[in-house]
Order: structure tokens, then C-alpha cells, then sequence
């Protein structure tokens, strides 16, 4: 049994007590046990931000770690309490409620956490955080089976999931989140090109400017660029595209491609 | 000797270095220690947030756990350092003047933490958590009797701790602290309803409902249920209590009991 | 090998996952790492305060630890990325835009980090921490020679480091960072005074009183005192200073000194 590899994703903010009680419990039963936190401040019940900072994040962890990630405004509700294996062996284990949805790779096997048998009595309502996932990470970590923590699910609740929409020569999509630079994260993906080169970009109908990096924008001045999450963001120089736009979610971004144009 | 593990709660700012000095200290001497941050945002200087905050943490510890508490608005006066050892073992670290109050269980020995000995001259007058509670944790972590530290305390300093008042069919108490949620913790804990159900509640003198979980309220419904730390919470489904009446200290909770008033 | 030892030191924003990436890279090499948070909210691309709190956090950690510190506004630019071995062995990451001033003692060796080689191609234009300094930092505590990361750099960009004015029985400098407290960290070091006593203060013209620690100050009373990391500071009892004086840079410092008037 090597040291197990934890990493916490939540809302509930990094100076609340929460977090540390569920390392808590991690650090009881494996004082071995290895935690990093993602994130405790995704923004609060934002299911979407949540996803999107997983979907960046949990490929740059080894396989082996086991994933708890808790924005949950349900908690106490009948929402299932999952457990998901992806087909390369990743584990998480969250709320029945979306957050998981751009992991959940198809193959990926679900389950119902089910209180009882190996897990302890939760020991409040309004906690499974601390008193449902932190056990089940410490029962996944000794190598249970997820399959014994509960029934399987067939149908995991999903997001609708913003994706791009690609036509002749251009490629469109929205803004979903920022980033504490005030960077826009968008529904395009880099794959969503094709290749193609971008030749003219409009946010909100707006023109902006394709680049390589930040650096390259001037002061001021709206920048599109393929982000480190392989998206597409929105940017300003050394200050925040969120703060010029007035928002980070449902900017309309246009992307209009050279190839096509050329094609046309 | 195992691998130590150390806590960590202060009102230092979690970016403003000084966790960072501490955990510096700690993994100088002990490259093995394992550091967890309970918060480092305690409202600044506020003992009773503090006080609470370690309350509800502490428990979810392994009882070798080693924790440094500094909320500290004295620090450099002649204002004792604690070493405190409950019966179950735990350690604390912390100043003495009434941090601890919740977890100086009967039986808790304390001590006087003197610079001397095998303790280093403190590096400057400001910063005990650093140059006295860290050096003192590490001389924990390696098996020093806390008696070793220096003299015993009989009288450490106690907050003035509020309790709920029962009397006749019904608990009162106040509001103590808000979690990021907005959520208001109070003086009435668990074990002060005596098993008796709730029938009505006000909260300053406002009607709110007795619920199992958040997800049990209405929207913009003020709501009490008993929180995940076994004291009873105000809370607002999806929103803040604490914005909604507008403080999170001082508000008065009565809870009227359905026994009570059954034998009325 | 040891486990190795990293501490992060970013604007990135501890919520923005980005540190997280960084700490998934480091652990996908090196499952025994030690990663220890100095800050992730140093203010954006503020490089002197970066230095600051390097300055201040650097040597209490051990020798042993790798440092990476990315305050970067020009990452993506032609800025080279630093490795820099100080003459005690103490290895730091970090793009070569001054952030690492006050660490580069006489006799450290420095390095522009050259992509290739046994580093693998960055992933992105955008985050470096995460493709150039995490891998550089596995590769230096799997033992390699910082020398093998590319060619010396004998010209590390500086920043002007500002520093005090010691003339006839006063030293003059300025305010140069607030702390979470609002204390100001000035450019007077506590050798600056060669030993002489303080009598007087002036801070932007106004009294202040020369005090030990907080504790000895009124409330309200503008204090100076030898902060924990060495430099004088700037504070108010159990308020802020910055608050107070309405900004945390450029203040004018003046430290009229007992020795020198007695001399006159």
C-alpha cells in the first residue's frame, strides 16, 4: 500500500475549517496520506466553474490519485453521492449533481455511495465532505473496490456542456469562467480549429486580437489566444478581460478562420 | 519516532508569508513533518472565532497531532506562550489568553513555554508562531516531556465562553460567527435541546424553521438546523444568513421546544 | 534521494488551480515531494513585492529546498527562465525579470533555462510555471547539475533594490509593502542602524513613536519597530497602517538616532 495521493476541490473556502476536517479524517486513518488542494474557493455553488477547473487540473495529477471534489448545494437531498472510475483508473468521488461531467470519459464506471457497510453513520446532514467522501477516499485508498461502495449508475447527472459550434470559416462559442488574472476561459477548444489559423476575433461583437501570449497584446487591448487548458480564453495585457467586459459568462466569441476564408 | 503531524490556525494571512516561515521552521528540523493549514484567515485578532474554529477542527485530528494556534494580539507583551496537553493526549501550542478555551477539557495539563534551554534565543519580539511555538512543536515532535518546557499554569486565561440558557420549554443563545456560507454558528449546542424537538424559532425576533439540511428551505428563508459541528446553526438556503440579518455576532436565538410545551 | 522539498511562490491565485497543476507535475515525478505554499497572492505582477516576501521566507527553510517563484507579466516573451545556485546550495526557479534580486548573493551561479534537452516542450505559450520551472524542478532534485539546464547567465536582470540613507545621526528610506496587518516593511534594514538608537521617527513627515513590538503602541499611534524579518516597520496596535497613511509604497521614512545627535 503506497502513501495515497488526495487532492480536495471545493467551495468552501480555504479559511473555513471545512477542508481541514476532512484532511482530518484523511490523516487519521493515513497519516501516510499525501492532500493538495485544487481549489476551496470555487465560486459558491457554481457547478460549471467547478467542472471547468477539474477538467483542468486532474490531468496533471498521476493516475493513482483519488480526486474529492464538493460543491454540493444539494447536500442532505436524495442526490446520489458518486463514485467514478475512468477507464484509465482515475478516482473521484463527488456529489450526483454535474460537477464531474467533462471527466466522466466514455467507459468511466459510476457508483452510489451507500452509507452503511464499511462507511461510517454520517455524523451530520450537512457535511459529506467530511462525513461521507473523506471515508469513502480512505476506503478507495486501501483498495476497495469502488464497486463495493454502492450500486452502479447508469446515468451520472450531467451539465449541459457549452461546446463550439464550427461553420464555414468560423467558429463560435461563449465565455464560462474567469480566472483570478480576469483571463475568460471559453466553450472553443483548441481541437475545435481544426488547424486552422484565426484571422479576425470578436468578443460581444467587439473586435479583439489573436495571439500567441499575453505578452504580445498591448495595454488595454482584447486578446484571444489558445490558453494553457488547450481553450480558447479571452485576455487583457496585465489586467483583467472579466473587469472590461463586464462579466465572465456568456460573452458571445466569434473566431473567424483564414482556411475558410480562403475556401470561400 | 513517526513521522510528526503539525496544525496550523492563525489570523497571519495565508499569503502573507508568515504560515510559510512557520512550516520552514517545522520541515527544517523535521523534513518529515506533515503541515496542514486549519485557516490563517481567523478574523483578525478575534479569539472567539479562533476559539471556535479550533473547537470544531481539532476533534477530526489524529490525538498526535501537534497544534499551533497564534491569534495573537499581544505578542512581544508578558502575556504567557502555552504548551497544553489535554488527557487524550493532544497537544497545543498557542498563546495564553483564552485561545484554547474550548479544548482545555478537565484534566489538561499547561505549561509556560520559557525561551531557554533547549529552546532558541527568540529572532525577534513580533513573531512567536515562528520563534517560539515552532521551535516548541518541533521539541513536541520529538518526544520532550511539555513539563520540559517550563513551568505549570494553573490558571491559563479563559475567554468567557457562551452557553445557552434552558429553562421551561424552550433554549436561548446568541450568534457567535459566520462561516463563509454566511452560515451563523450559536451557543446552543446539541446537547442543550436535550433531546427535545424544536417547534418554533426566532431569530431576533424573527420567525425561522427548524430543518434537517439547507436543502430543506426555502429561498430567502431563514432557517436553523444543528450544524456539522454538532452546535445550531442560522442559515439561508443558497445565501448568506449573515448578510441577510446583517451581523454574525450578538443575534439572539430562541428555540421553543414541542416537550416543553407539551407539559405546559 | 531524499524527498525533495519545493515552496511556490506565485500570483496565480490560490483558488485558480494553477498552483494545483504545478503541484500535479511535481507529484506525477516525485510521489515523496514536499510542496509548501510561501504565497499565491503575492499582488499581480508585482515584482518587488515578490522579492520581498522571498527575501523574508527564503532562509528559514532548509538549504535542501528548491524554490520556484513565478511573478511573470512577460511570460511568453524572449524573458529567459532563471536557475540560480547560491553559494549555500539553495536552488531557485524563476523567470529572469528581477523577482529573484535580493537572493542572488555573491557567488551564485544562474542558468537561462533551455527548453530541450532532457526538459520536455512546453504544453503552452502561457504557463510556465506548470511546463518549464515544475519540470526544471523535478529534474534538480533527481540531482541534476543546474549547469545541464542551459547556458550560465552572467547579467540576471536586477531590480533597483531600493535601500536606506545613513548620513550624520539619521537614516532615511521609504515604505515598500504592506503585510495582510497592514504593517509597511521599509527599506531601512536593522543593520542600517549600525547600532544606534532611535529617538525620533518620521513617517511622510508625521511622528511616529519607536517601539519594540505592536503591544507598546496606543491605539490609533503610528509605531516603528525592527519587524520579525529584519527590516524596520511601519504599524499601528491592532490596526493597519497602510489604512491609515493611505498607501503602502513610497512613504518616506526618517529614523533620527540617539548616537548621532549626542555627536553633534
Amino acid at each position: 500500500m503506497s502513501a495515497p495521493l488526495f487532492t480536495l476541490t471545493t467551495d468552501f473556502g480555504a479559511a473555513s475549517g471545512y477542508p481541514a476536517q476532512m484532511k482530518g479524517v484523511l490523516l487519521a486513518a493515513r497519516p501516510d496520506a499525501r492532500i493538495v488542494d485544487v481549489s476551496h474557493d470555487v465560486p459558491r455553488h457554481d457547478l460549471l466553474a467547478g467542472a471547468l477547473l477539474l477538467e483542468a487540473c486532474v490531468p496533471w495529477f498521476p493516475r493513482s490519485a483519488i480526486h474529492l471534489a464538493v460543491v454540493d448545494p444539494g447536500v442532505g437531498t436524495a442526490r446520489r453521492a458518486l463514485c467514478a472510475v475512468d477507464p484509465e483508473g482515475r478516482r473521484f468521488l463527488a456529489p450526483d449533481n454535474g460537477l464531474l461531467t467533462p471527466l466522466l470519459a466514455p467507459g468511466t464506471r459510476a457508483f452510489a455511495i451507500a452509507p452503511g457497510g464499511a462507511l461510517p453513520p454520517p455524523r451530520s446532514a450537512t457535511f459529506h465532505g467530511r462525513d461521507l467522501f473523506a471515508p469513502a477516499a480512505v476506503l478507495l485508498a486501501a483498495g476497495a473496490d469502488p464497486a463495493s461502495l454502492g450500486p452502479a449508475v447508469e446515468d451520472p447527472v450531467l451539465l449541459p456542456w457549452p461546446r463550439a459550434e464550427a461553420r464555414a470559416g468560423e467558429v463560435r462559442g461563449e465565455s464560462l469562467a474567469a480566472d483570478p488574472f480576469g483571463n475568460l476561459v471559453t466553450s472553443i477548444r483548441d481541437a475545435d480549429l481544426a488547424g486552422g489559423q484565426v484571422e479576425r476575433v470578436e468578443v460581444d461583437g467587439c473586435p479583439a486580437r489573436w495571439v500567441r501570449t499575453f505578452a504580445d497584446g498591448h495595454p488595454g487591448e482584447l486578446l484571444a489566444m489558445i490558453g494553457s487548458g488547450g481553450r480558447v480564453e479571452i485576455a487583457v495585457r496585465e489586467a483583467s478581460a472579466a473587469a472590461l467586459l463586464g462579466r465572465t459568462r456568456g460573452c458571445t466569441i466569434r473566431l473567424v478562420l483564414v482556411r475558410a476564408e480562403g475556401a470561400c
